[in-house]
């Protein structure tokens, strides 16, 4: 099977790629203001798994949703003078409304700090009522000069998590549970690897203290960070003047934090997993798990096969398997195309050879081999097996793809023949999180620090352009 | 038990009361600008069991879930003139954003149907990819004078189907279908009666034929519209020129429909169903199905006690009910008021005598009845009868409710005696769907034509005041 020619070859010209296989695989298309984006039920039907499983995940944190309202006084998010400064140029305003000019201008919410924030002021009297662990899946607007679907859009669709809590140290765990949860997410949902660590000091959240991130690379080896968790430390409790009566009856500042992930991991998902023929999803968001196509050439076996796919269908949807069968007039080349480029993790055929072998031929989008069972009510059993393989598989050569392009560079002179034109993944150097090193390189090379991993982070080197001591493990890129 | 202190009588004073509730049993707080409000998590619960329920009956009508942008250009919103003459005085409007003032403004959705109807045009060539169903769940801003919580607030949360389809009587089923899903979603799951019809012209949809609803009663005696469905006709693919190729090949314009329920709906689960002790949360929406209440009086019991909770907990847990264990300080008294508030459907009291008895105290909230069960490893099969008999008994008392404050009218005198002051509930009249007339009695006692029942449509009769022939069965009500 070639592959399909109205898609550009990914690793020739991965942005082609890119949005070409959004419109083929029916993700999503651009919306009529600039930069905004339509979810079509496929791309949707991804969001929703997402929000299902990492819904559970947040309650299993002890986390209660909740809903504020959109739109932000334009004086409240001025409280926290360092947010305001990061938000304030990629706000939407709205100045009129019910036919009269407003007395204050309202933005529309590009992340609920300030909006949640001056109500938990009222929520929160004594140590009783800490922590207070809330979220909400919600829109935000942020104003962007370009667009790429999911990855940069105008309007995008996240959910936000923010917590208060007593004490410092407790904050400090919530920050690294929230990522943590976001980790075991990515790798059991979406099969994908990232390097967990903290943002520099540049890169970090407008009103935060430091920021938690989990940083992938696309098959552009360009980097994509998958999500964030900030601690916020007192800042906002300050400007919101956010106290609690603790048990000798004193009153303190609450200690807070917030953690989002929004629909650019789905970008990650498209953009990580996908191949030349189209989509690669895995399998527990995949909005179709597995795909039945009956192959009928003679009319004699039409009957039979039609019959064992549908049996094969109600048993897969009888074990809570996303199935369809492919019924349509179209040819099988041309069914076989759809759903690779569909990214459907396996395919079943059932034609004459099949039939006549009481067999299933299983095909996996993600290796595109052949295998074949014997179809039997226990089959299903095979089947989830299969899909747990393949996102295991594709957990592995997640990580694989990525320990393959991360590049150690010692020096200037390094950096500059690793680079030379296009990405190279992850650049990993010894940084000491200056800001004027930190412009040079983006000024020269195009490149930001991504992430100070975790499990580097209490190794202490040179910085490798200024030679200063105090530097630390970081991961340079390219970045979306 | 007396009533709550704390709240107002709810055949006193039901505004008070309505508003008292909504705060003390922790649903929802006003927010910072005007007629927004913060959904709290156990009023957000709520909405998340319309979402998981109502959600799983729109898939099932063969529906997919969508994401349109929230932002639409305001030229867009006047391509249906009767539309956009509906919408435009209660629109928030986005002038500046990305620091810069914006080419043309943008409106924040007050319904969705122009950003959609833009992409069906591309989304629509021929009779094979109709009927096309979707559904979105969003946020939607209508600038509003007057806040009532849930009941009336300038940003809600809807869902909103918008379906196209070759033929005039396929688009009426539709509209047909959906309002019977609504019914039988606010039966089942809500427990609530509603009168289901037409709306006259005057209250119709703006850009709409006709639009169908189901109507009913608050406590307030005032009627409260549940949800809406809509017969748009060709008036939208007109205007969008939504075309496709039949069979014949000849173009011809879709036929439409669009349906929403909004958290509107809840303020109907509050206002319909309480009582003087506060909420009584009918059992399927219910956060919390059954709270159990452990009586300690005597330390020696203390343990047996707490261990005949954790069992029942975990039992009940394993049958996915939603079930909490109020283990706090607070006295028993305090608590069994705070549950009342809240409107759990059934709460278990394990004191010294059931733990001697190995029996469960239940107390149901709809009646304020106790009984007596034994506890058993298999105890959970009457908990969820007892469950199953609640939410039906609720439904017959909605149903009642709304057929004893039903009140017929032949003429002027009758309904001036009837109405007095203060709302009387449906107010049922031959009425020929006079705008004039219909005004002289919104100015005269503040009453509306609610809906034209489709049980009694087909019977034609006298305008009530006018005389005249041609008039259906309407009821009027003042209304919310």
């Amino acid at each position: 099977m070639k592959k399909p020619e109205r898609l550009p070859s990914l690793s020739e010209d991965f942005s082609r790629w890119y949005n070409t296989v959004v419109q083929l695989a029916g993700l999503a298309e651009y919306g009529m203001v600039r930069g905004t984006m339509v979810f079509k039920p496929y791309g949707y039907a991804l969001w929703k798994s997402v929000m299902r499983y990492l819904g559970q995940m947040i309650e299993d944190l002890g986390v209660s949703d909740v809903y504020f309202p959109m739109m932000i006084p334009y004086s409240l998010l001025k409280k926290e003078s360092e947010h305001v400064e990061g938000f304030a140029p990629e706000v939407a305003v709205i100045t009129h409304a019910g036919g009269e000019e407003l007395q204050e201008p309202l933005v529309v919410r590009p992340t609920s700090e300030t909006i949640m924030y001056a109500h938990f002021k009222n929520w929160i009297r004594s140590y009783r009522d800490l922590p207070l662990k809330i979220n909400q899946w919600c829109n935000v607007v942020r104003w962007e000069k370009r667009t790429v679907p999911f990855l940069r859009t105008t309007e995008f669709l996240w959910q936000e998590g923010h917590t208060a809590h007593a004490t410092e140290s407790e904050a400090a765990v919530m920050v690294r549970e929230a990522l943590d949860m976001y980790d075991r997410f990515a790798k059991q949902y979406a099969s994908l690897h990232g390097i967990k660590g903290y943002k520099t000091k540049g890169e970090k959240f407008a009103g935060a203290v430091y920021t938690t991130t989990i940083e992938t690379l696309l098959r552009s080896k360009k980097a994509l960070q998958l999500c964030t968790s900030h601690m916020l430390g007192q800042n906002f409790a300050k400007a919101f003047e956010i106290q609690y009566l603790d048990k000798n009856n004193k009153l303190r500042y609450v200690w807070q934090t917030s953690w989002g992930l929004s629909t650019r991991f789905l970008g990650a998902v498209i953009g990580h997993h996908g191949d030349d023929y189209g989509l690669v999803l895995p399998p527990y968001l995949a909005p179709v798990q597995v795909v039945i196509i009956p192959i009928i050439k003679k009319e004699a076996n039409k009957e039979e096969i039609l019959k064992t796919a549908d049996i094969l269908e109600q048993m897969l949807r009888g074990q809570d398997i996303r199935v369809f069968v492919d019924k349509s007039d179209h040819s099988v080349g041309y069914k076989f195309n759809e759903w690779d480029i569909k990214g459907v993790p396996l395919r079943i055929e059932i034609g004459d050879e099949e039939v006549r072998e009481k067999s299933l031929t299983v095909y996996l989008r993600v290796t595109r081999e052949r295998k074949r069972l014997m179809m039997s009510n226990r089959v299903y059993v095979q089947i989830k097996e299969l899909l747990s393989e393949i996102s295991a598989l594709m957990y592995e050569r997640s990580k694989a793809f990525i320990e393959e392009n991360t590049h150690e560079v010692k020096n200037m002179t390094g950096l500059k023949e690793l680079i030379k034109d296009g990405a190279v993944g992850f650049i990993k150097v010894w940084f000491k999180d200056d800001q004027k090193v930190a412009d040079m390189l983006q000024d020269r090379f195009k490149i930001t620090p991504r992430v100070i991993p975790f499990e580097t982070y209490d190794e202490i080197g040179n910085d490798f352009i200024t030679g200063e001591k105090g530097a630390r493990i970081t991961l340079f890129a390219k970045a979306y």
